[in-house]
């Protein structure tokens, strides 16, 4: 936050990169152009507005206005195009856009900076990229959404185990299974939407922490900006990072999200489960053992988890006990959001690609459901439902009929009628009609059930809102 | 989510406090009623309205209806007035319950677990807590926004230094500085809004699962217990716990204003600071020296931000990478969730409690703002507006009698004319409009900015949504 | 901190839990008896050293020392049987001791103070608390690697897949899967007795920051509770809670071992693997499914990790930014300190269970080592050793080999000589010797490799010290 | 790990920056080359390693290993020279080093790769590098500890306040608060020079996971890698990421000492305190306000802390459940490392440039040692020690007399013999040798006290030692 510093270097012993003494720590922990200069778009068109409401309001000449937007132009052109030479002595993003702007245009380039400061500037540079982000991630969940409700459709009635601790519980069905993905990353993208609209507010006119005495117009530069409003208090809007904070926390949690669906996958790409096969593209594979395929796109998705948390970590950290306004500590906010927004939208991305091309072995998957006596609360509850047996009695029964099965090394369905009426004499052959995984499956048919009839509403419920 | 457990004792040495072998050590680690049977309200609530739609849905008799509420409403009162026996032996909450209602009121019991799962009881019992905690939260934060309403009128034209990298910057007033903690403790309470819309979805009636095939009703149920609506997939519902890392996001960002409150509160209370003196009841003294006054409150307050961080990573990282659906591993949510709860209760209350009593010294403030030449940059931008220089020129001249004046050991206002026109000609008189804190602070009327003018009409904004 | 505190009710409303006011939230929020009591030996015991040393160098009188100990033997006596009353205004454990001895022995109960602090007092008694519970770990994990220890040794020729990314990939034995946590829980002790060393110092005699101008004797009471030698700076004593952080950061580590182990016991309890089958003590099972298992100690021990990891964010945020030297903040070190304890005991001697009492299915898991063509590598190494094909000609007639297996259903073991030879005629019958999967694991010799006559010998080294 | 990649590209609409589809995605998340080039000194130095043992064993010939040596120093010059060209195709640093070794030396490249994988072969490049790391972290701290004697020995006897509670409370000395950061670096040091002995075991020759069927000699390349000995199981060798953390939770203890020093110097550097001042080096200005001065650089450091933490919290959450052996999830933990280690290598640079250039202002801190009676405590000591009154009515006696003072607008020291005798009839004017706060200072000698003499013995003791 200097217009120039005046450095003195010494004489001391500093050794390895920092042979030439402080001078060359300060600049090394000082600068922020190596990663801020990802704002540049940002920075150039809040400073259009910004020179545009300036004129607009008399402050600069309308002559001084074109020029300034004129040169941020060519600025925009230059970096675009590669021929921005970005100079670490300069700092910053800001600093080198405007050093450059005094090349290319003179002393109007001054005038720019007329009512603001470099606290509200990169305060509007860094929210709108995280606006602009958090639209990036609502379009990526919606794809992965969208690929979900693909897989859902396509295996509405497949039946697989759906497990708890692991292990078979009750026959679901992997369109179900798919859904419940559908419904933690609708969650997500409904967490996204709130943030924007927590963070709509232009910060541009807080000037260094007090505002201002020019005769500026926030409201203008706001909706040129494209935000709600301007933020109301211009000491909160310097020293507020919580769009930053908050896209973390989506970030995190869309993250576990994506680590449990990875975790599936790794799983069920076991020779041991062997419930999905991974495509070419999202996994290794090996030349000595060509059957062989590693899961490296899900692991690398799981691992991704614990780089965003971090990431959540600092900035918390960071922001920790920070008195009002700015504090140079804000600096290292930037480097977080940019890891864990990369890593989010690579992680989306290749699931969204896993998703969609992963070959589902359909009979590995019904196989496995039907071991286990996964039906067996089926048959207990018919005990109740259609034998009117009391809750308790209908499990006694039903883990006699189970013991039965385990010893003769059958499936539940597979008992003969005289076996079951052995054991309770009320039990009759409608008995079969829930005994199979797929009448199972179809009985479950309470709001938000396996019952395939269930999952294709859910399927069009979310298809209308995709 | 066990119905029962037949554990063998085993001959090893365990030593400690597990001397007893593996029993003793399984009992300890799987045992949750110590904290769950925080839950026993909701517990309740949900057994109540899942035992009255059965009766509706003809699914148990009306009869069993009316002993199963009237048991539970027994137990109810048992619990509130202290006279229930809780057991470890029972595991938690539910079992815990169950076997009372089992007692009271015989074979009935057993009919309330019909339709549905110890899974889809703790998702209803924990949500409906959070929710609810959130609702307190939303009034803690009303109240705290309340007291810094309070407070910014009073002070809406006391003037302090407005701190950057804790340096005195520019002159504000102690209300703008007051209406920044409005700001950010408004931000979390539209994140606790969002909170509750997100999770307001009844998870009753996902029975283990893959929901049920008896006929329940699940949008009266969700209506009963005062949701929106029915979550839409039993997956899903046993195994999301978003609502509870949502609520630790959220608290660790209030945390972290908390922390910068409580920083500025320590640091202002210091000797050389004296801006602030805290109340007696928020601080601690000392017989030996009467006039000492630590502000233990403030700093404990600090202290909780790492106490929730820590409860946020904590749950996030519990749930990266488990399977759906129900793990045990979920288990430990709770634990997390109340502590952060509680220290964010006890947080907000304390703070609003200090902003409320602590006494402020303007005085202290007023002379604090006064130096430092915290008004060179009204001067400059005077000689761009007024005397039409460059604004290179301005910083220039600017810097010339900020250095006459520190040579002089006076301020910039009590520098002479001819002390001023000597370095530059153009400054007439009416500079000394803008040289004074009072004038600086008058002058930034741009929105949000700290003019006493423009923090009234943000107090106002302010009181018509609180 | 503070002798007396003189507080003021006000007249707001706080509702809730606070309804009286400020009063009852500072109390809340400023007591710690509530967990600060547990540390009640660790207090006496410094307390009955430091006076036995003022007695010693004359600061009391041989009559008060006599008193004072006796007083303290009375209240640990009072503790242990459950007869002492602790008071929570009275906010912590040294205030209660304190107050509860100046009832039994009158104004000598004052001189116990001379020349001391809470602030060095704290120190001490959590500093002894924790080297206390680093013992104990150190402890619980010998008798961790001790079953482990046992278990490869009965296991050091059950051949088991090898993986990687959880696909097979070599054929090792289980005792060999069985070393590596006796390595990891080896550098575990290894860092703990490392941590012991660190925090081997005496905190008492450095009082409120400054030292005393009593003439004690830190040595003398180092020595009493022995501690290798006194702290050296006043300040740092009081402010320093490194050795906390120390445990946290060493327990963070253990428990994440403990969850890849917890992991892999998921994992291999699933019907899918069928390795391992935990004991009854550690599992809990379903009435209605007798065969039904879930690994729930296992998915508890698991969860552990994200609950200390939360311990250890909270701590290092907590300390983060505190000037020297001690600040209320720092009371909030010992709750995660307790927690985290507890957690890593509990989760250490369930593992210890389960690793003793799990069932090993050898027939499942040597099944498993031979299906995907995991002799694969040997088979290539064999032709580059035996064959004297380059490395990359190696490969590529491996490939050949597998595929053509893969073709034919079979395993490499069993394609003929002549199949092999039509792919490379240097093949001789010789080949067969590695393509086993016992030939495979005995083949592997190296220092550290999973030949049974290696493991045997990694298992005497550990035998010899643990 | 993969020898060959065959991906099939698909016809989806990805859309931004993977508009190519999975293969774009694939690459993006999988390549490791762009961080992992890092490590290329230690990939090639363990490769020579590698290369001279198989040679001197007879498993490669001794021509192969002049080539391959010859070829890797070329390779080594190259990139030194920043002629070499790496290639994303090529995924990581061992595949380009490997590619470009075939193209100069041919086949015998290929043999280079025998009895090893890329498994051992990261494990041992990334623990070389952090062995070197940690060893450049145990310079840089002597570094600090140095300058901080330095100024110990010049600050011995310039009186500042104690700070508890960043209240004032007894004088110290500007020497001994030095000190306190001494034993603070001290203790970083030595969990430093542990963890070099924790990790100081070579990982080579563990291959795959399972160790290798060739004659290698593990001894013989840990001797030639300077480690102490080889791993003593290949399982865990390539499974193993415990140096990493415990890196990681070294460099967040040292990050949070470093940010107790920042926190200071912020506040220090305020004008309110007015104890110290940066030099220019590590501070910026305004040109229009040349007085002031903004300690960009010790908030900086402040910040790091954060940002450690996140790493350290990365990789932990990374390694949380993840079954042996290696798994890709592993390879996120080199950039957590590398950005730890350059954000702690930074910040003890920074913060040694600052502490060795800093201007400490001794009458500020004199003054503001004088104020606030910070003396009472000697006073209250004088009256138990010489005066022989109960340690509670010494109190009482100590706070009348501040009261006097405080409503004399004196300090203690300037009370009249007269005043303090009417308090309490037993005070002298010997009294007057512990009022001020030279002689306070003085007087506490305790072995670790504040007394000039005492940090002087303690300064010795440390200068023998660093």
């Amino acid at each position: 936050m200097a217009d120039s510093t005046d450095t003195k270097s010494s004489n001391q012993m500093w050794g390895g990169r920092f042979a030439s003494g402080p001078d060359a720590i300060m600049e090394e922990i000082n600068a922020s152009i190596g990663f801020d200069k990802k704002l540049f778009a940002q920075d150039i068109r809040g400073s259009i507005a910004h020179a545009t409401m300036l004129a607009h309001q008399g402050i600069i000449s309308a002559d001084d206005k074109v020029k300034i937007v004129e040169g941020l132009n060519t600025i925009l052109s230059e970096i675009e195009s590669g021929s921005f030479e970005f100079s670490r002595k300069l700092e910053d993003i800001h600093m080198n856009v405007e050093a450059r702007l005094a090349t290319l245009i003179g002393p109007a380039a001054g005038r720019l900076h007329t009512a603001r400061s470099r606290n509200d500037q990169v305060a509007l540079d860094f929210r709108l990229w995280v606006k602009e982000e958090l639209q990036k991630t609502e379009q990526l969940l919606t794809n992965l959404i969208a690929a979900f409700l693909d897989r859902a459709e396509e295996h509405a009635e497949t039946v697989m185990p759906g497990f708890t601790h692991l292990q078979t519980a009750q026959p679901v069905t992997f369109g179900h299974h798919c859904m419940a993905y559908v419904e933690m990353f609708g969650r997500d993208r409904s967490r996204v939407r709130h943030a924007i609209e927590h963070l709509d507010e232009s910060p541009i006119g807080a000037a260094a922490l007090a505002g201002t005495g020019y005769p500026i117009d926030r409201h203008m530069t706001a909706k040129a900006l494209g935000f709600r409003e301007p933020t109301r208090n211009s000491i909160d809007t310097v020293s507020d990072r919580d769009f930053a904070i908050e896209f973390l926390s989506i970030a995190a949690i869309a993250g576990m999200h994506l680590s449990r669906l990875a975790e599936e996958i790794v799983i069920w790409s076991t020779p041991q489960f062997g419930f999905v096969r991974l495509s070419d593209a999202f996994s290794t594979g090996s030349s000595i053992m060509p059957q062989k395929k590693n899961p490296d796109a899900a692991e690398l998705v799981r691992a991704k988890t614990g780089r965003i948390n971090g990431s959540l970590i600092a900035l918390l950290t960071i922001m920790k006990g920070l008195p009002l306004a700015y504090s140079k500590d804000m600096q290292e906010d930037k480097e977080q959001v940019f890891d864990a927004a990369e890593s989010l939208e690579l992680a989306v991305s290749a699931m969204t690609g896993m998703v969609r091309d992963m070959a589902v072995n359909s009979a590995r998957m019904k196989a496995a459901a039907g071991s286990g006596y996964s039906t067996a609360t089926d048959l207990a509850d018919w005990l109740v439902r259609e034998a009117g047996l009391p809750f308790r009695d209908a499990h006694h029964v039903t883990g006699r009929a189970v013991a039965l099965a385990e010893s003769k090394g059958c499936d539940l369905a597979e008992l003969s009628l005289a076996d079951l009426q052995a054991i309770n004499a009320g039990i009759t052959d409608k008995v079969y009609d829930v005994l199979t995984v797929e009448a199972s499956v179809a009985s479950r048919k309470s709001f938000g059930g396996t019952a395939p009839s269930e999952v294709r509403k859910q399927i069009a419920y979310w298809r209308a809102r995709n």
